[in-house]
């Protein structure tokens, strides 16, 4: 079988152009998925700017976007997983399976990951994409091809869950009112936590946290954060604290919110490398500091979670462009930050 | 009963002097332990040059020293544990066993632990000193008081290595050789770790540390420490990084050292606050930093492999100085760092 | 101050009577608490019964009722943490807070326990009880008395859940829907668990469940509910297992129902010791089975949960008696289990 | 490439023969290695007695053995981390890599896996066996074939430590000293564990295991083991127990000897399923059992101790035979329990 897919392909900083390609030939163990719905990550908008994060640089022609959901097209021969027609998410991130990190559990952390829309791999604003089957997962007719996308950054909020332990009874922290912020505190709230402390300059952002379940918003611009949160607090201060924001004054913030022997989970890049900290706090206080990097098995969670009720996403989406127009998504979501937190594609069509 | 004991007061920076003060009464729970041999600790050196630490003041006459053990002198009406005569190690911070911290095992943190020789809690270069049982554990007859007494600084490495669930196959590499680094090389090899690389600037220490199961040492001044140690494990790095200098290269050093997934046990406290941490290095391979303070529950633990053979700490002892001449003790220790590992003092004689 | 109380008193097996004592002197660390509303266990009922539970033997009359809140009447003079008037529920097991389980943040295994109503230690069928302030904790003016007594069979679900590491998207299954299984369910819910199969022999009781947060009901008498577990959760069993029933089937039921890797929690105690396990099925699956005994650290998690809405245990009460008709109390919980979930003494009227 | 190998085939209970077949081609991440030792294992004698374990049947000739190492003779295309002539130790149990207990790190639950020696999957008596490349390890030149053989039944106590976390300072007890509990006795050292205590009825087998760190020993034909280990540890019992006799009198013993908040490891298969547990027992000491299904991630850890010294296996060997007497091997374990620990075949001479 030989398929044809139109895709948005990034060519150089803010170069986006609509090209057709052939879709790649499927390996035993990939399945074919008709693209429905992508969501436009930062990390896209990114290399949209700047054709580069870090070391990842875009050398020739790439296909963005990496949070998507669609429909099973076609089966490679040793797929037992899915049949054609099943409604499916994808996880982007295609570990090895066989380096220690994967053995151990961590494939997140695999050397050897494919991940869509990080340079050389191909992502998801294209009608078609190929995938392992076992980064593939099945998702109820219940749950629109948008919600499903949102898997991948609830994921990220999931997986900081599960790496700090996250319990009922425990006082969270979240900085930083972004997609994978307002998912943290979905994730928060959906872990049992009651008690949810979030700051963010925009108010816009700050109402919509308060939708997803924060039961206290600070304005960064107006409010000391970890004075009041201890204030709020009763002087003891919150045992996790989330810094999404990728900024070092909310790194810091989230810091001094917390309590002795409280938690920082660090998921946001900041722009400039270093980030001051501050060492006899971290110590006297016995603080442990957790870099979170992407998720590992919290689809799952995340479809489950996003399924039953217990979380709903459609507040979030801010935005909706066909394939043809996945340029104006990307430079939608550049511009306009405050008024968008999840800017859609369909690149089969609404 | 009453009881009178000498002990070595500092007054104010560099003046410490012999007083003879009355012993409190015992309280029912209390013993009194004649104090036979005294570690001097850096913080005790940091007193006696600066009069203060951090938030901590001298601000009356103080007795330092808290690295101790003694024979049980006399005992309070409700203590079952000990009888008069009994050899024993203090552990130096009496925590209030009733705060949430305390309650679920986290005793270090207690806000109302009284920690001796911190300020205003008076210390053990004393004849005599006071404690509560429970802070007071048994020794073995051939366990001498110079190496009961290292059960102090040897807890912290004990503990830097339970906050890390170190395990045996894991790689490890110690900053700083100072007596807690020497200890948490001593550490690491009783948790079975049997690749251990440490780092310091002085070729004496690096020999110590050697003997205390180092495997691989490494000259802080003429190598580049995290490169090295890649090198050495096959461009992989170390599991598990304990930063112990209180240094902020150091401190670099350990971060740069860790493989994906790696723990940084903090454990040094630098003199300035803030040190600069790379926060994509620590988000992109998902590093977890971990402050430690003090120690719980680690008493037992240390004085078992001190006693079995485990650990041997004779080659630590650089010099003993009866009370009288505990202001030379310190002395000592501030001025010749590169001679002295662990400087003792005997308040009742060798 | 010389204080006098009503207290009902359990002779031996069946005869229970009021009579009025003196109220021990407050030690410095004691408050009095006027008692409001007490909960009548399953262990005093067994007591009422039999005299005995195990090794625990009632040799001289003892009051019952350990279930227990009220407000603050006295205070003694180092009590910081509560004045008078305080609305409070009571943890009844006092624990040492010096030995190695205590200090390790285990003091459920305290051996020098102080536990209410467990001979020789008198308990809350009382006008006045004295208690050490760090097991009373302050609730809030929105709970009723009731509900915080609940506090203390809830803190067993909550412990249970603590202990097996309870994390959302697991699938759970809790065997017996007495007052504690029950509480496990409403603690699964408040751990994130959207997925809980339940079972007992009483309709009423699983309907019980169903308003508590359980998902599916099975009645005991009349499915095979390891087999219809593993149906319903399409061949693959529940993550975590709870049995609270105290019996044999339902244990192996418990068992059975687990998928690979799972965790067997057992909490119900059965009239006969031994009970069979079948051995290949734990190795082969690498089962984890864990006994819980009381709980650790629960209570304000507890009260937070039944105060701010998660948990709502009003439907649980099934009769009120005043203190007089405390053993018509004990004999109703006794004989008319199907009707009766949680039956409550009110020792200074309603 | 065509390969030939003779291999040892079991046809029914007791009938060995010896066969030539093709080696089947590698796939692209294969390896083909030429086995240089075999370790006979309790299952190998038990397929070779009753052709079948549980509900694995022997059903047509099988190749038994599957502790074995060797020397990588062929590399499939895509092999890229070994070349030939390696010398190599192999992990016997190839898991699919892609189901959610592979991706959760706990791949010893895969219920694909394809384990040699299990029926229907062929063993390692045998001249050349091919095998996955991510399940192959490489050794130094130091470590003798037969001792890396070794690494398959180590890694079941290796895995036994790491579920139940053992550490320092822990007390423990292992139940059986077959090649599996001495190995667990070398495993508790390994974990930094300076007090072990052992059973068995057997002597000789108890002097082997002061030779792989036992410190007590106790004999079970004339001791009540659990009395005994209760009195040598002061009345608090051990930490963790394994059982890895599979024998209910053991699994008693492992369980009565335990402390309270103990950890009881079970490892050993008895031949009947069920065994009677003591279940208030376990729940008023808050026990936990937690069964062991072979092993994951342990092969690294396995070898480095079995080549730098920490280990050694040198006197577990009890008898070697060519490929030809594979049959005799089998008969001498079968036999001569008390004369055999390990039994060797060498499938190439020795």
């Amino acid at each position: 079988m030989e398929v044809r897919t139109k895709a948005a392909v990034l060519y150089e900083p803010f170069q986006v152009g609509i090209e057709e390609r052939d879709v790649p030939a499927l390996s035993p163990d990939e399945v074919l998925v008709k693209v429905k719905a992508v969501g436009v990550c930062g990390s896209d908008v990114h290399y949209y700017q700047h054709g580069k994060i870090g070391r990842y640089v875009v050398e020739k022609p790439l296909i963005l976007g990496h949070e998507c959901a669609g429909i099973v097209a076609a089966v490679g021969k040793r797929v037992n997983r899915f049949a054609v027609g099943d409604r499916v998410a994808i996880e982007p991130g295609v570990a090895c399976g066989t380096c220690a990190h994967c053995k151990a559990g961590m494939y997140n952390l695999c050397s050897d990951v494919q991940f869509m829309a990080t340079p050389p791999v191909d992502g998801a604003f294209s009608q078609y994409v190929v995938h392992r089957q076992d980064f593939v997962y099945p998702i109820p007719d219940t749950l629109s091809f948008e919600a499903a996308a949102m898997a991948e950054p609830f994921s990220v909020g999931l997986h900081a869950s599960m790496k700090v332990g996250l319990k009922p009874g425990q006082r969270v922290a979240v900085m930083g009112m972004g997609p994978v912020g307002l998912l943290t505190v979905a994730a928060a709230k959906a872990f049992g936590v009651t008690e949810i402390y979030v700051s963010d300059v925009e108010e816009k952002r700050l109402a919509k946290a308060l939708e997803m379940g924060a039961t206290h918003v600070l304005c960064a611009d107006r409010e000391n954060v970890p004075e009041r949160i201890r204030e709020l607090t009763g002087g003891i201060g919150v045992d996790v604290a989330f810094e999404t924001a990728g900024n070092p004054h909310a790194l810091q913030a989230a810091l001094f919110s917390l309590s002795r022997g409280g938690n920082l989970s660090v998921i946001g890049l900041p722009v400039k490398r270093e980030a001051g900290m501050d060492i006899p706090f971290i110590v006297d206080n016995e603080i442990r500091i957790q870099g979170v990097f992407r998720y590992a098995n919290t689809y799952p969670l995340a479809i489950q979670l996003l399924s039953n009720g217990t979380v709903s996403v459609e507040s979030l989406f801010t935005g909706k462009y066909p394939l043809e127009q996945a340029g104006e998504a990307l430079e939608r979501a550049r511009t306009d930050k405050s008024n968008s937190v999840k800017v859609m594609v369909y690149p089969n069509g609404f």
